[in-house]
């Protein structure tokens, strides 16, 4: 059995007796009954998640992957490719969004080269797992091999059992990648079924007329490179990144390990989708962090069953809505943990009506 | 001149050369323009209010208003009103969901007996302001006098006037008090002009029946009453509260010292639509931390053209919500402070489409 198969299999259904055990202490807080909301939705799932009454999120850690794109040739991208490598030296200095918000969260980031056409040689403090320099321009055929983005899904997975040994307790997804949006849309129509005009954005700020042509980019490469919309692998290596790839397979890999992910916004979104479409049950595990300003988002969020946190317009990607995430998942879990019992306060629980 | 007249003379319009300002500065850091949507417009505000292209928010405090309401013997609310002074014990021990909430935010508490109907002698930690001992049941005449509604306008302003003076840098909004959804339902339909089913919801958690009640007690107090929608104090000491009162004063003075200010939910909002109908250009310093899940609350942001940051289904009160706000607008002007400039990080911030 491959890495992929095996933990896949690992990633078993939350127990949902967990959720009453959790539910009860939360009803025995000192509030409303249900008044704190999703918050006490997020203490719930942490619970259940981890099997365990009183758990911890002292460890958290944001991985962002980064690679390029061969389908940039087709101009789908307000900005040249070489930013992608500027930008991975810029979370490296620690100047980026993503490095700002996961210090608010107290979270880590974990960079991490998987597909990116530069060479970082010894580039301190970079997780080197190149699997590919860029993806291949899928307006001409696949961006990349099937053996390719099992290899990127493997990156994903070995990095999640990596940090799990480690103690980490909460993950957040990230992304970095000139031209991204393009592959994470391709695969938004693939797996959802919509119509590639329903699921395409402006990315990082492109024209009206780019964004017609962007549509028309990944209509035709679906028809020329025709994915499996049952093989989510045969999906990810035809028309999708590395770092989509590499989100997969830490996504599952966290559900493998019981960890909860959160998912970024729409790049990082595609990469759990397919994870998804691996094992419906690595949905389980998720936080989807944000609603993105990109409009296939909320139809791939929607397939997964899953409601996002924060809604503040936000398109940037790194991570950067994960680590802000992060910080209400963690209230949610210290209103569990901290609050008084309506015993220990002398507060009275009697419902009068 | 008096307090509340020389305050809301002292509010005056932020200026909006200071947005374009900092907008500058956000346009230059290593991120497509606008890519980190609201976060953005937190720190071009905080900006604008603190007239300081680096402000800071190093000190923050929560102001929980409690008091009590006559209107509890028409059966409104699913909490007996011995347990707003059990709340505040717990307020001051540490174990309330607000206490949870603002160590989380790094914020302080500050406890307020603006209207117990309950001697707390010298309750260590509260702050002791009581203008009245629970408010009049307004089903049967005013719930104040004029004379008291000015007072708890008062205690905020003044209270407003002591945390600017300790260099305090950003305020929250909270209150205490069974039944005070109620005076808040009467505010909002008075004030927005909206009928009262649709400003009226069930608290902390009446039933169908229950609920009916309550929309019938508000519209013939209203009527009994004929509070003026033309001048606020009027509304304020006939079907308010004096935690409502309180928090429409910390509002006008939060205004008048250009200290920006977090409005919780349902009840704090009412609070801040009495002090914009007293001076509207107070809502330039107001964020409105989170859309509550009583119905009324969106008639009263969209009246003050506010938009929520958070919607998590909260509905407890206490300054919950603006507590974890706090932990959003502050991740706004890190942002603004810390990342690097395209300058800085060697990143290329050619548009090229």
């Amino acid at each position: 059995m491959n890495l992929l198969e095996d933990t896949a299999k690992k990633n078993v259904a939350v127990n949902e007796d967990w959720y009453a055990k959790a539910q009860k202490r939360l009803d025995n807080l000192t509030k409303p009954p249900g008044s704190l909301g999703r918050l006490e939705e997020f203490a719930r799932r942490l619970v259940a998640i981890n099997q365990n009454a009183m758990p911890s999120l002292d460890k958290k850690v944001v991985f962002t992957f980064a690679a390029d794109h061969g389908i940039t040739a087709e101009g789908v991208s307000a900005y040249p490719k070489e930013v992608t490598p500027q930008m991975v030296f810029n979370f490296l200095r620690g100047g980026a969004g993503i490095n700002v918000l996961a210090r608010h969260a107290g979270a880590e980031v974990v960079v991490v080269d998987i597909g990116v056409d530069y060479d970082f040689e010894n580039a301190e403090g970079l997780r080197a797992h190149k699997v590919v320099r860029g993806t291949k321009n899928f307006a001409k055929g696949p961006a990349m091999t099937r053996e390719e983005a099992l290899k990127c899904i493997e990156v994903g997975i070995n990095l999640a059992d990596e940090f799990a040994e480690k103690g980490y307790k909460l993950f957040g997804t990230g992304d970095m990648g000139i031209g991204n949006t393009t592959p994470s849309s391709a695969i938004a129509a693939v797996l959802t079924g919509r119509p590639v005009a329903e699921v395409t954005g402006k990315g990082t700020g492109i024209s009206d007329d780019s964004l017609k042509g962007k549509i028309k980019t990944i209509e035709s490469a679906i028809k020329l490179n025709s994915p499996d919309p049952k093989d989510a692998l045969d999906v990810l290596a035809k028309v999708g990144g590395a770092e989509i790839g590499g989100i997969a397979g830490l996504v599952l890999g966290a559900a493998a390990n019981r960890i909860p992910v959160v998912i970024d916004g729409f790049i990082s979104t595609a990469g759990a989708l397919i994870a998804y479409c691996i094992e419906p049950k690595a949905a389980d595990y998720m936080f989807a962090a944000h609603n993105s300003v990109e409009i296939g988002h909320k139809a791939m969020l929607e397939k997964m069953g899953l409601s996002p946190i924060l809604d503040l317009n936000l398109r940037l990607g790194e991570g950067t809505g994960a680590a802000l995430a992060m910080t209400l998942i963690e209230a949610g879990l210290k209103i569990y943990k901290e609050m008084a019992t309506f015993g220990e306060a002398g507060v009275s629980d009697e419902i009068i009506n």
